[in-house]
């Protein structure tokens, strides 16, 4: 059984707008609303678990009944940073979903992933270990230690950004969780790094520039630009 | 003597318009107007060469006169990757700026850059041997060698973007140029690649996320608000 965790646990927003990027409106329907549709759509995924803040759970419940999202199963408290998030998505997931193989974990603010990348990362984390999609990256990027002199170049054929949905096999990466120090957890910058630090063997699948994480004003612009056709 | 090398050989764009992108017209000036100009009037700089396609030379000789862009002493044709174009714009300054201690590289499609990091890349290439703005990485980035499984993790604190002008001291990175085979100046990713793999000391700058270059619409638009106030 696959289970997604969606994580709509921010509270702030960098848009200077009055509500966190996930519950902004776009033709009447807030951000979260279109990325759960795709997991209730999407016929590979049976359950949802979704990280919420407390202030914002009344309204993600409505949202949930509205559109008629019969998969969600949980919800989670949010953490004080987005592993620690993925954690109590874990957790709700082992409570509320105990029979899951494979744990599928996504931002609500990504409301653009495609069905096949979606089934990608099953089928890597259910062949491998773990699957994250991933663009090429078009900066070119230098490793400096004290970010004062160059300490090394990186080729940028070998060097990919990482985007969500990240799949993992669903025992095995909550069991490092719980083995880890909380220290680790809240150091760790990609839900993939955790899992390949601990040996789960992670497959890179291909992303897409579509799948963009909404953060700035540009972003909520383009995405209601491709929404409004 | 600082003499400032001006990357406008481009001649495609990915915008879906007539014409490369720092030839676009913003408020009746084109994009590299408004990057001469920044050169033009910036103390430490003494003389500009623009590295240019052929069929756009005239027009930037035009733009040139109607500005008054007075310190630019050259014209440097295009090359075949961007590192060729470097290339052919430091044998320009050494024909016509033989005097030249440092050199800027930048691009035409910068065209924000700040007084401040044109300073911080002069002071840079003078006390060390060069100096490249930088900015810090946002993505998650992974490293792998096949592009199907994670060979290593980089911590992203360790992780810089780097951003233009590049500014060296002038013969030593002309003579590197000299020395090194074809083959390594088509490969070369960033200007401070082929610098600091001869052995050249590179400072980082503090670069400025207004520095970016415009590449889509939406920076193309970006631009027009900023130029707009």
């Amino acid at each position: 059984m696959n289970t997604a965790i969606i994580l709509a646990g921010g509270v702030g927003s960098r848009m200077g707008v009055d509500r966190p990027k996930q519950y902004l409106i776009v033709k009447d329907k807030p951000i979260i609303a279109y990325c759960l549709e795709i997991f209730q759509n999407h016929s590979a995924i049976d359950k949802i678990v979704i990280v919420v803040s407390e202030e914002w759970q009344d309204y993600v419940e409505e949202n949930v009944a509205k559109y008629g999202l019969t998969k969600v199963c949980g919800y989670a408290p949010a953490g004080r940073t987005r592993q620690h998030s993925i954690y109590n998505g874990l957790k709700c997931t082992q409570d509320n979903a105990p029979d899951t193989d494979i744990c599928i974990i996504h931002d609500a603010a990504r409301p653009l992933v495609s069905d096949k990348i979606i089934n990608d990362c099953i089928v890597g984390a259910t062949e491998d270990d773990g699957a994250m999609p991933v663009i090429s990256v078009k900066d070119t990027i230098y490793q400096s230690a004290d970010g004062k002199k160059i300490d090394n170049l990186l080729k940028r054929s070998e060097l990919f950004a990482g985007q969500a949905p990240e799949s993992f096999k669903f025992k095995e990466y909550l069991d490092i969780h719980i083995s880890v120090s909380d220290d680790e957890i809240a150091t760790t910058a990609g839900s993939s790094e955790i899992a390949y630090r601990h040996g789960m063997k992670i497959r890179l699948v291909e992303g897409s520039e579509r799948n963009f994480k909404i953060t700035t004003i540009e972003d909520l612009e383009t995405f209601e630009t491709i929404i409004n056709g």
